[in-house]
């Protein structure tokens, strides 16, 4: 049997990210840079005032002038248009050009404007606050101090979230050039399915796992192709196989083992594609087939609802991840004390579903929910986290620290 | 000046969840339940196999039998359509119903064909595992197990992650009562302002604020009304707050303070909204408007790039999640050890932002930028965290503990 770190590497292996397209900045969010983005202008663009206040010399306040003629205003997005001379002050708002021969903001809360012009305009104002400290540069930002024309503001590879989305617009790109979207088809088997709110035979149940798995793959950044469900009839699987052609991925529920009515395997052998089948070992999930359909691969995923469901989690996800330009999602654990006891593992890795209590103090601790047979729905509804016990690790009591997969970080 | 904690709880206060609205399964991703979810139908429907092997009597078993008489086969889809007698085993597959008769399923390894029909069908089977423990309901689900009909399976409030989806799939649901999603609308305002791509004058600056709001009000599941750039002038700003009727929540961004150039907070008045402007004590971001609009909540936000982001995690988030049905999001602090020294801090709260730094054994640290400054958006788009330093915290040391805050788990 293969360890689930081995199948994930072997799957990991083959696949290499998706080509470029360009999207819109406004449709950009959660994709990943296909290439490095560089600034294409400079950001401020000139010196900006970081204060409401007057713009004028340090040196005429180094040689002890408090009082200034009023010259003019610069606000945000309209400067001065002139020069500060000796002497001379400009009204200056936050985020406006700093006129050419000013060097220094003072701030408004240490100046008092002593004249006016006839149209109610400052004439002249005077410093009242303490400004011994005050030095060229005080309360303003120097151009370029984010970014400068050319520098690499993001590099590729880079997830696209608010904060890349900001400085992308800030560098002047209304395009983004990201890697395309996994198309990612999604095939169910099995004579006793239907869809939710479809007629039900008294033998039939409903298709649980496909639903979950769309939302669980789109959810990754992945277009999801519903193919629908076959029944255990070769020619309809066959059909399917083919409506597949196309996809980044192909990925299929249930009929993949080598039983009497498992047709998926013979199917995608059938159609050309080279099948690995592996037994790996943990639960639940144990049987998976992953192979190659002309260079498409395919991950065939147990039918079962908790075993498809956590096998997507540490299978298929970290693939949609690889495909999308992602680092692939780990498992990555952390350890948190057991509430209740549990009893030795055998030889497969096995993830329990569990719960995460709080208790007064805000301390957290696992609690395995009591029933771990892995068709139970609603216990996995109800489940926050997985404990992760290892092949062969020893009962442990409460109190115990043990692995656990945060489901709310993966899914 | 009022706390970061209070200024939330005030916003909060004042917001119920929206109401519900219908929606398909498919499209119930992310969205919050609005009332609870009861299973149409019991899962299983029928006592299923959990197994491939063959259903018999335990009371056979128990009697000293080993060999038993085939008489058919059940199939997921396709039960046996008789009862199992007295001697008799049925070919059963994962997932089919146990036929009558039969209460317990003995696993095809323990087992082994010893005649067969003319047709090639099995006639007889022999256990040869050793069964001395078989017990009454081996290798059998129970009708029922998973959920009965009638079962309240998800909650009101409920989140519908792809557990969940998966969960209203098997009881039935193919539509879904959820919350509606806000529609929050956003205006930006400042004469010095271009969207990127858009030609820019030499005192322009790209606005980056509603990209970025975009994106992280969309990730959070709002729908989001984009009003565009107003220019400093009361008209413009007057017509665009009037298009933002229907809104649940409007979000300005800069021209809400009280300075000469700012406009937005008297366009709200002369609408007719009630408007608190708040200075908060942190920083990025002091100053806060909040105010409600004909029953809409109307956040001002500074606008500052950095300001503008760190007030929408800790204000504008919690809020979309509260009228999404969601559980505000609390900025969840963990602690962290220092990688360089920082100052005492002043009387503001301060979210400074960071980086999360690995050591070789995958311990981690948290390492301020080097440049505070709320400009900068380069220093936004490196940091991965943001350190909370609470009113008049001492200077600390490299390896103290501190408060910080993942982007990745807030954005």
């Amino acid at each position: 049997m293969l360890t689930v770190d081995d199948a994930r590497a072997r799957i990991l292996a083959d696949a290499t990210p998706l080509g470029a397209e360009t999207v819109p900045l406004g449709l950009a969010r959660g994709r990943v840079l296909a290439r490095d983005v560089v600034a294409r202008r400079t950001q401020p663009p000139q010196a900006m005032s970081a204060m409401d206040g007057w713009a004028l010399r340090s040196v005429d306040l180094a040689e002890g002038h408090r009082t200034f003629r009023v010259n003019g205003e610069a606000r945000a997005g309209e400067g001065f248009g002139g020069d500060v001379g000796p002497g001379e002050a400009v009204r200056i708002f936050t985020g406006a050009p700093v006129p050419p021969g000013a060097d220094l903001v003072v701030i408004q809360e240490d100046t008092r404007v002593t004249g006016h012009h006839d149209s109610g305009a400052p004439a002249a104002v005077e410093i009242t606050g303490e400004r011994a400290d005050a030095e060229a540069g005080d309360n303003i930002r120097p151009a370029g101090i984010d970014f400068q024309t050319g520098a690499v503001g993001l590099q590729a590879g880079r997830g696209l979230e608010a904060r890349a989305i900001a400085l992308a617009a800030a560098m002047g790109h209304p395009w983004l050039p990201v890697h395309r979207r996994p198309r990612v088809a999604i095939l169910a088997t099995g004579d006793e399915l239907a869809r939710p709110g479809e007629p039900l035979g008294p033998d039939a149940i409903v298709d649980a796992v496909s639903p979950c798995l769309t939302a669980l793959f789109a959810d990754a950044g992945a277009d999801v192709v519903d193919l629908g469900i076959a029944p255990d009839a070769r020619d309809r699987i066959d059909a399917q196989i083919a409506a597949a052609r196309g996809a980044d991925l192909l990925v299929t529920i249930g009929g993949a083992s080598v039983g009497d009515h498992d047709l998926v395997q013979a199917a995608l052998l059938a159609a050309g594609a080279e099948i690995d089948f592996w037994k790996i070992a943990m639960r639940p999930g144990k049987p998976l087939m992953y192979g190659r359909l002309s260079g498409m691969p395919v991950l065939g995923l147990p039918g079962n609802p908790v075993s498809a469901y956590v096998c997507s989690l540490l299978f298929a996800l970290p693939l949609i991840d690889r495909l999308s330009g992602r680092e692939p999602r780990d498992a990555a654990s952390e350890r948190l004390p057991l509430a209740a006891p549990v009893a030795a593992n055998a030889m497969r890795q096995h993830y329990m579903r569990a719960r995460l209590l709080r208790d007064g103090d805000g301390a957290e601790t696992v609690l395995p929910v009591r029933d771990q047979d892995s068709s139970l729905l609603s216990a996995l509804a109800d489940a926050d986290a997985l404990i992760l016990r290892r092949p062969h690790a020893p009962a442990a009591e409460p109190g115990e620290l043990v692995d656990i997969l945060r489901l709310d970080r993966l899914d």
